[in-house]
């Protein structure tokens, strides 16, 4: 989410008034905001999305609940030391947080582990042990519209009884201690980006933030007048009427088989009615096709961990595959791509073919991507329900990327087109009138400069360095990734610095090249990689022939509040991952929306905006291909 | 501590006026009160005296503060399950706690394990393992006086580079679940009363406080215009002119060598000025003489755990035992008795010598309790230093005691003899010219009458049991310990039962015999004992023949925030402790204030308290010896 207080008093439309107040009490309210500690509860693009989704969906009136993990370590903070990474733990709830609420009044139990046990009634999930999840709401208010929506994340909590219940306990005291391995659930945010790691934690992470949120919304449901108080079957039909499930990614899926156990083993419904329900409720978005990102969970786990669970799963799959097998007769191994199950190695669940059975709607987050995902990835699944497979093309809100971090440029256009592009950025296209308004271009190149000079006090101040206001800068900030190429833009910059070498006194367009991003832990060629660019930088920037010509800074702790500040301020947006990686692309649509020129690939959501930029606006995205042409080139 | 809003309001003189507001609004200001929980940081007398002080220093204006640990988890709550105690952990800060104040700008490091260094410049403690000391302000406003003082108590935090400092660090998420082990140090508080159980953590703990304190004492001292900033010596002479700390009981006896440490290997004073700044410093209190009680922490713990401090202790020991064989050449017997290091069996620190020999006073908390320590327990301390030992009867506040939880009465009280006596007890002698008063007397009585009728009400919903209004209210509530003979009041029970059941038409006084308390979670004796008298109370409440001539309650979970509903509705108050062994007596000074009559061993205050009333009065502490001889008598 980034930090809120700023946001809100935009989306409140308070934001001068208490500058004012502010300035009245001799304070500085950049210096107060500076204070707010970034909320960094997701690692890339998939969480942003998330973030920026509630923004918009609170500004468009829809009633909108956005569930998720109060991790009390949220990303980690990066240090750079002697040019390596160095971790340390994101302890942002330390002195408190003034913008949630903690509902003690919802609190809900989650169960794990225990046996099913058939009775006559049918199964019964017992032996379990339960962790309570504590709800603490943030107020996610839409922009000037008096609509306040919730975000909703839940917190692990052992029951007061934990551990101390039976009179085989001895010692108390350690009774106490272990409550914090019941609370280890919502510690800390696994650091990956784009990569799965089967870990029993984690997969606890991912129920407990299904099962709380799942049992909220049968609560609210029932609390309304749509809920089932006179009869179970008939209240239930209304449910995917009034309650729609987006899951973000497979990281939610098991919210399909614990709904579907919710709905069979506690309101009894029937299993066809049961999974009529529960697939109307569910859509899912597939954020990437990079095999080592899709989770696949050891089935032995899951039985530990969630045994009733487990039983669904495997009736979800082998009704699904003797529906294939009726379309299918003898193609077996459609029915082994196909499977929920994969059988070769251990055996795993897939999670996203999950997904794909338990959801009525399944889509890409980019035109291109999309296609991608229906046409190659999902082709058999795409083959049997063609209609199910959609594209929604993923944004960014433009209050905090535009109004936010820009208001001069917000302020610039706004007297251009008026104010209404705010909550609809189609009307950007009225800026085409001025495309040729020497004086709007020349406004436009100023407010950049401005921006651009802002951010060298920041870069200055923080690296002790001194930096070339009228140099471009070239700007490459997101995880650090073997697929997004840190390393093509490094060799650009040992190629650039070469190049000054060899030949001192041509002329050369000053560059300051910015990389910044965080390496998963665990993750040794990313954070070999930062090395580099520290360890390339250290001989440019102190090399007194190369002067104010070429500056590399690697910039420390990425983050959305300084993404607020380093975007405003770019000339050239690095967009250079290996084709047909980056499924959406928002990262760079925060850059176009700043006025930033981009260099790369084509891909994800970049193709849409170049299509609909048409041909003679093309050189946004390709205004340097020669450089990369001749990188190529140079190996 | 107990509850705050209640006690602020009347301090700050204005519950009459949030009482009317609150009623204005709708509500019910005693179901608001209900809502608090009990800050339950201590296990019994000791830390009720702590809580008394700091309201009593305050009322008194002398500033002081209260240094404590902001324990997660504080005494437990105690459930009464088919008649045994079972154990619920008390998570009193779940839904905050409004009375506190994280000071984080006054974070403190503690350090702990690591070795000792000599360098040229003296000994250094290094390679040490670092966790963070937050401190918490908690308000203590004094009565009606302008005065608020703060009650500091400490959290421990790790630091964020905590297990991610250095590059062997493979487990990026296990290193931040660890920081859980650094911050048990404030997790729960130890559950034992009067009986010591030597384990690491529990070290770790004292270490943790008193390390976190003295460094805070000392940062306040050099701010002030006393601290040393121009020359070190001149200003530490100052030191203990400005600065007195006083050791409730041995549990901060560290305090004495941590001090010691920071005069010599921080601050770089010579061995005998440091040492005489440190005596004239610190004062320790005796809170008991039973030998289970008594701190003997093992040398080889301390060494493992401070390392620095163990050195330093050996070196106060050789220079206190220089002294003795100076004073008594040849006398090996009395050296032995009195060494800080005990070598009978594993060797042993012994706190209270180490308390006695750093100590410019020393009191015990009662006047015949001092002379057992002085005559008795430390004769070999007091023989050479006579004039150290001293007596500070203890007191109760009299705010809480009274005021509190007794309107009615303290009315009344105030109505004859004007409202002085709340801040000087010593008034209440005024009240003697109403001894034969029987208006007086009868609206007195009245009181006692409504408090019983509404702790009836309490009791009635609670235990969901009938109550005999006029009944003797028979109170026994303290923690359950063989020594506090909770079993020779049951055995007072079983024959009163008995006696009722031998002669069903004998005139009986009715009786409603209340007892209550927590027994340690690992004092199997004690917990057998409340097993008892709740099994004994299943036959006496349920026998018809009983009838309303005897009740038992075990009154579960007994705590302040109930000690201040019986209190007030108590007839009779318990104190039969086997003689010599209840120290202070405070226990039974709250029934005293509230008009209970005393039954039992003359001990503690209780001895001061009947020499004062004088032979006349003595019946308020005899009343139904009679009882207590016949039940002797019968075994």
């Amino acid at each position: 989410m980034g930090r809120t207080l700023q946001n809100t008093m935009i989306n409140l439309g308070l934001q001068n008034a208490c500058d004012e107040a502010i300035y009245q009490l001799g304070l500085d309210i950049e210096e107060l905001e500076e204070m707010e500690e970034d909320a960094g509860l997701g690692n890339g693009g998939l969480g942003r999305l998330a973030a920026c989704f509630l923004d918009s969906m609170a500004t468009l009136g829809l009633a909108a609940y956005g569930y998720g993990i109060r991790y009390e370590y949220g990303i980690f903070n990066q240090k750079i030391k002697d040019g390596w990474q160095v971790e340390e733990a994101d302890d942002w709830l330390r002195h408190g947080n003034p913008w949630e609420k903690a509902r003690p009044e919802y609190m809900l139990p989650v169960h794990f582990y225990g046996r099913v046990e058939n009775t006559k009634t049918g199964p019964r999930w017992v032996d379990t042990q339960v962790v309570l999840a504590m709800p603490y709401d943030t107020p996610v208010p839409g922009y000037m519209n008096n609509t306040v929506n919730t975000m909703r994340l839940w917190s692990a909590r052992a029951p007061n009884d934990f551990n101390l219940r039976d009179f085989n306990v001895g010692d108390y005291i350690q009774a106490v201690l272990d409550r914090n391995l019941a609370e280890n659930i919502s510690r800390v945010l696994y650091p990956n980006d784009n990569f799965f790691e089967g870990k029993e934690l984690r997969l606890k992470q991912e129920y407990f933030v299904v099962a709380a949120s799942l049992q909220d919304i049968i609560r609210r449901f029932k609390a309304s007048k749509f809920g089932c108080r006179d009869s179970v079957r008939t209240g239930f039909d209304s449910f995917p009427e009034k309650v729609a499930i987006q899951l973000n990614d497979t990281h939610p899926a098991l919210g399909i088989p614990e709904l579907m156990r919710i709905f069979l083993d506690i309101e009894k419904l029937p299993w066809d009615k049961a999974w009529e329900i529960t697939k109307k409720t569910f859509a899912y978005t597939n954020h990437t096709v990079l095999p080592e990102a899709l989770e696949r969970w050891p089935v032995d786990l899951v039985e530990k961990l969630l045994p009733r669970h487990l039983q669904i799963i495997y009736e979800i799959n082998q009704r699904h595959l003797d529906k294939i097998s009726a379309l299918y007769p003898g193609d077996v191994d459609r029915l082994r791509r196909m499977s929920l199950i994969e059988e070769d190695g251990i055996k795993r669940i897939n999670m996203a073919h999950l997904c794909i059975v338990g959801s009525h709607a399944v889509n890409g987050v980019a035109k291109i991507h999309s296609e991608i995902v229906k046409n190659q990835v999902f082709k058999d699944f795409s083959d049997i329900e063609p209609a199910k497979f959609q594209n929604k093309t993923n944004g960014i809100t433009p209050r905090r990327w535009l109004l936010l971090c820009n208001p001069g440029l917000a302020e610039l256009i706004a007297e251009k087109i008026g104010e209404d592009y705010v909550k609809d950025l189609s009307q950007l296209t009225k800026l085409n009138k001025f495309v040729n308004d020497d004086i709007f271009i020349r406004d436009v190149s100023k407010v950049k400069e401005e921006n651009k000079l802002k951010f060298i006090q920041y870069l200055e101040k923080e690296y002790k360095m001194r930096l070339n206001p009228s140099s471009m800068f070239d700007v490459q900030v997101k995880r650090i990734h073997e697929y997004k190429r840190q390393l093509l833009n490094c060799l650009h910059i040992i190629t650039m610095y070469n190049r000054i070498k060899a030949n001192p006194t041509k002329e050369f367009v000053p560059r300051t090249v910015i990389i910044g991003g965080k390496a998963a832990p665990g993750y040794h060629m990313a954070k070999l990689i930062i090395k580099l660019i520290t360890s390339v930088g250290d001989i440019v920037n102190n090399d007194p022939m190369v002067g104010s010509k070429l500056k590399v800074i690697y910039l420390e702790n990425y983050r959305v509040s300084l993404a607020e500040k380093v975007i405003p301020a770019t000339d050239l947006s690095e967009q250079i991952s290996t084709a047909g990686t980056e499924a959406s692309g928002t990262g760079n649509m925060k850059f176009m929306l700043n006025g930033a020129l981009t260099i790369g690939t084509m891909d994800g959501a970049n193709v849409e905006m170049a299509e609909e930029a048409g041909e003679e606006n093309l050189f946004i995205f390709g205004m340097r291909v020669d450089d990369v042409a001749e990188m190529d080139k140079k190996g």
